[in-house]
């Protein structure tokens, strides 16, 4: 699992810094999350190879997290793309998506499908056979939703010098890692656990953004190995937390600790500060593993 | 009267390129000219004080040149303008544009007003006391306008030797710039052509993307001296120009010589094209004051 970050400021694009947008890479799925003004080209300059993406999840209508989504899907038209796209957005999306294609005369060569998420309790947004993509109800001026991507348990990984020791065919590779025993000519049991490893731990990954303190959601991310949350201010701004409907790096840091996060990303920082290692030594007093997301940067999650 | 490219080239912003808008500065009045996604982060990156903007004239609604526009209205709001902003856009600007905002639940304190555009005649879209803008109708895949902008004719200049020659008193300035002869208190008459200067000749520029080839603008454009025009696709593809409605140089060329324009700029350039010089030497076999356009460029028409 790894997760580039595109864009993490606040507010408006400028020259240097980009608005909310994050490639989630886990198990072979290309997730997009948000998608603020830019974020196409953001895809390019990090060479994301971007015809991968299937799944749009969007957190919320505000600009800074979805201006970008109506240039991106005109684009994939004009490079042909064929794959369905999905988008999982706030209801409203379609409409404003829609309506623009309508009236620019431009519909997309492939299917585009809208999955439009109302209501205020976690629901599932995707499943399939590997992944598991779970709403986290956020509490901000407009309806919005972080999201929790959760790996599936994986099958387990064959122990090749043991199927080897026992000759066994390729053909009951698949049934092994499924977990069954094997028996042998001779009417010998092996057991599965001699002939597999443990798969490796599912790895899961909370997106917070935006939202004000909000401790509800705690339950929901509970022991999630990295969680990235909004810290749009520092404490020298905490008074405009209320109003604005975000929060401190501080904040932040304490929805990681209760929730026993591995790691706590911090992002949507907002425009007016200079030197964002301030809001890793703030969240350092709180949380231990802080890190900060900047545009461009990787986290490798293994 | 300067005008500054902010993106010329087609269909998808790239890490490098941006789609169509520009900037003119016309006898003090700052208009932006289309307004494909990055608009504001290109206004940023070339140092437009774009506070200043008031107008924006919008070709058509396909996303090259018309997906920027909501970012900017956006940022306008986060930035506390107060001045108003006027659209001059093909009808339905105002529905996208609203409906973004309603949806994200954010409105502008400032007066935001939408001058939707039908019609296939050309029309008067602004006129004030120095400058006046009319529509160019185009013949695109959507509904599509050029503007011509166009100074108007300026007051006369104040000889300054010989209204002190007369001792002709400061409070006759504004009436002499205005044209009148001056009677002096000892009777004689000072003709208004001994007291002043002819003003420089007005200028004129014509916003021409995006478009096939079409005469019927000679007229309209005639004797202009500044031509932009679209040319997205040199000889080799010519093809692709009846499908597409796009020119090619050449054809950009031809317009410009048969209008007796002044100067011709190329822009709109396909992406597939590595070397935009071509673009310059195919259009100059037939015009022969040929510019090319490129993101970042000033044009200084003085």
């Amino acid at each position: 699992m790894n997760l580039t970050i595109l864009g993490c400021y606040a507010a408006t694009p400028r020259s240097l810094t980009n608005p909310t947008s994050q490639v989630l890479e886990i198990r072979n799925r290309m997730f997009l999350i948000d998608c603020g003004e830019g974020t196409q080209v953001q895809l390019r300059k990090n060479k994301i190879r971007f015809s991968k993406i299937n799944h749009v999840f969007i957190s919320h209508l505000h600009g800074d997290h979805f201006y970008g989504l109506i240039g991106l899907v005109s684009t994939y038209a004009l490079l042909n793309r064929q794959a369905d796209l999905h988008i999982h957005a706030p209801k409203g999306a379609k409409e404003i998506i829609l309506l623009q294609l309508r009236l620019s005369n431009s519909w997309t060569g492939y299917n585009l499908y809208f999955h439009e998420i109302e209501g205020d309790l976690p629901q599932v947004v995707f499943e399939d056979e590997k992944v598991i993509v779970t709403t986290i109800p956020l509490q901000h001026r407009i309806y919005t939703n972080g999201f929790l991507f959760r790996e599936k348990e994986g099958s387990r990984k064959l122990n090749i010098e043991a199927v080897q020791k026992y000759n066994i065919d390729t053909c009951y590779y698949q049934k092994i890692k499924n977990g069954s025993d094997i028996t042998l000519d001779d009417g010998r049991v092996i057991p599965n656990s001699e002939l597999t490893f443990d798969p490796l731990p599912p790895k899961s990954y909370a997106f917070c953004s935006d939202t004000m303190y909000k401790e509800d959601i705690v339950p929901l991310i509970k022991d999630v190995d990295v969680l990235y949350h909004e810290s749009t201010f520092l404490d020298s701004e905490e008074h405009y937390c209320e109003r604005t409907m975000h929060c401190t790096a501080k904040q932040a840091a304490k929805i990681a600790r209760l929730a026993n996060a591995g790691h706590l990303i911090l992002g949507h920082y907002s425009t007016r500060y200079d030197d964002i290692e301030k809001f890793r030594e703030e969240a350092s007093g709180v949380f231990k593993n802080v890190h900060l997301a900047d545009d461009g940067k990787v986290f490798d999650f293994n």
